[in-house]
């Protein structure tokens, strides 16, 4: 509810909630998106926010949210099962009705979170990742996030850049993607949304010199495919445990190899050595560059077709449906 | 749930929320109060909070909302009525459960809070003030809120200062009310909590002066008669829209008369010329303290026990109880 469904730019929940969507609209399932009204879809929209929060300054993200949820809850009678990427607000809402919730978890914000999640926890969950998982939570599977492949298309050549997407934010380790470019003398292109302006201002800016240093700005679909085509690799220094890291599927997907710490759930996207490297510091990220050569496209390709699209995603989501039909039924006899 | 029930000392929708649990349960009610689990009441205290976010940080406002207002709801069914106090955010609850619910609005924060309202509008609203009022509401009555009478015991005489009690905001005029004891050559004494720091700071700050002008910090029960024994009148230049104004009515109960802006529900509750005076700016405000001397403390104090006792909001909101039971039945015999 930040953002349209699917975002125009950044917005990740919004993303993989859109995708599942419309993989599950194409399998021929009966879907209603609760998302805002300006959103685009192949199923039944339903929309009480005319937009994102984000976009549209004069809605007061409290309201839009409770609104929203309670619109979805109010009409849980109609659906066989609600599948919810709304977090902790959303959780607040499902002992209030018959039908049953899945919960995929997009991220634990914070610490103070947790005691609703603890609250709820015999709820049904779903990890985007084997490494983001909280204690004592009754999860069904880990379905990773899944793209749609036919955006991005495998690229036609390798370029020679560096290059970083994502928000600009500490947690994203832009500052050590700009060191891997110093060290490494190679120019790097930075995009994404200035999430912390502070960090920018002090960080990023100071670097950016039009040639070397680049930073382009928030980028769409088509703009991140130019940024692959002129790609050596992309760099992804995250600073905190990555959940999943939607940008290292979606560049292996254009068959740009990722060079990513090795913090979280970035073991789980990237095969070392094949699509990629996972690193620990500046150090090993410019030490891996030699060898990312020898990486193929079509390799780091290949692994986002077998285990992040959208078809193995909802596949796997179909899996996870059929269990809590079946964990409910059992419910219901005994 | 920003604060304890009773709060220990700021907390207007907490204090009159505690006043009719403790009038009700006295009238023989069987009362569950959802609060903090430091609350002190005689109904049956439920928490899943336990303190007030204003009062330790190192609760998130939004977790402790979402797990309050749920949980409440999550009971709905032993209970034949829900009494929320929790704004727009209670009413996107509403319609997940049958117990019916009867909202007091203590305040309409924004215009930007007013689709929730205008979406839940069939349900049941009191205001606390016939001025305080959103067009489409479905209210039953204006209950004006109570005050523990006990708790302000008529002062024993009068004192020669101007006195301020409440928030340090500009809604509340507490610059007017400088001006007015700089005008009038009368010592003020400020008293509340800074809720806005920058004008505290700008426009509140540089008058003080340790003996004209005081401030003197936040105040509960003991501090505000210590107050009224001393004062020759409150001052009440609020900027804005008057919701209720709980403090006219303490110091109305204490017998101190209120020079209070004409604006919002103030001449629901001062009486012109009896309780005090009702002035439209500094000037009239400076005039109507040569009238003060000729009003009696216990005609203010009478006023109050007329219309601003515990018991008489209690009695108001059993007729709406009643209604409410009324139209409920009606509902599932139709």
């Amino acid at each position: 509810m930040a953002w349209r469904t699917p975002p125009r730019q950044y917005g990740a929940w919004e993303t993989v909630a859109g995708n599942i969507t419309e993989g599950l609209v194409e399998r021929g399932w009966d879907v209603t998106l609760f998302a805002t009204a300006d959103s685009v879809t192949h199923a039944r929209l339903h929309a009480v926010v005319e937009r994102g929060y984000e976009e549209d300054r004069s809605i007061d993200p409290k309201v839009a949210e409770y609104l929203h949820i309670a619109e979805a809850f109010e009409h849980a009678a109609e659906f066989d099962l609600i599948h919810s990427h709304y977090d902790f607000m959303a959780l607040a809402y499902t002992r209030l009705v018959k039908t049953p919730v899945l919960t995929t978890v997009h991220g634990f914000s914070s610490p103070r979170i947790m005691p609703v999640y603890e609250k709820y926890r015999n709820g049904y969950f779903v990890s985007i990742s084997d490494s983001d998982r909280a204690p004592g939570l009754n999860y069904l599977a880990t379905v990773y996030n899944g793209i749609d492949l036919a955006l991005y298309p495998q690229r036609k050549g390798r370029g020679d850049d560096l290059i970083f997407i994502g928000r600009i934010h500490p947690d994203k380790g832009v500052h050590l993607a700009i060191e891997t470019a110093r060290q490494s003398g190679r120019r790097l292109l930075i995009a994404g949304i200035v999430q912390d302006t502070s960090y920018f201002r002090d960080e990023i800016q100071p670097h950016l010199d039009q040639s070397r240093i680049r930073y382009v700005g928030p980028v769409g679909v088509e703009e991140k495919n130019a940024l692959f085509a002129q790609a050596f690799a992309l760099i992804h220094l995250n600073t905190i445990r990555e959940r999943f890291g939607l940008v290292l599927a979606e560049a292996n997907a254009a068959g740009v190899p990722v060079i990513a710490m090795d913090l979280g759930s970035c073991r789980e996207v990237i095969e070392h050595g094949v699509t990629g490297f996972l690193v620990n510091d500046v150090a090993e990220a410019v030490r891996a560059l030699d060898g990312v050569a020898s990486l193929q496209d079509r390799d780091c390709r290949k692994r986002v077709e077998e285990r992040f699209s959208i078809a193995t995603m909802v596949e796997a989501y179909e899996r996870v449906y059929a269990k809590i039909f079946e964990l409910e039924k059992a419910k219901r006899v005994t």
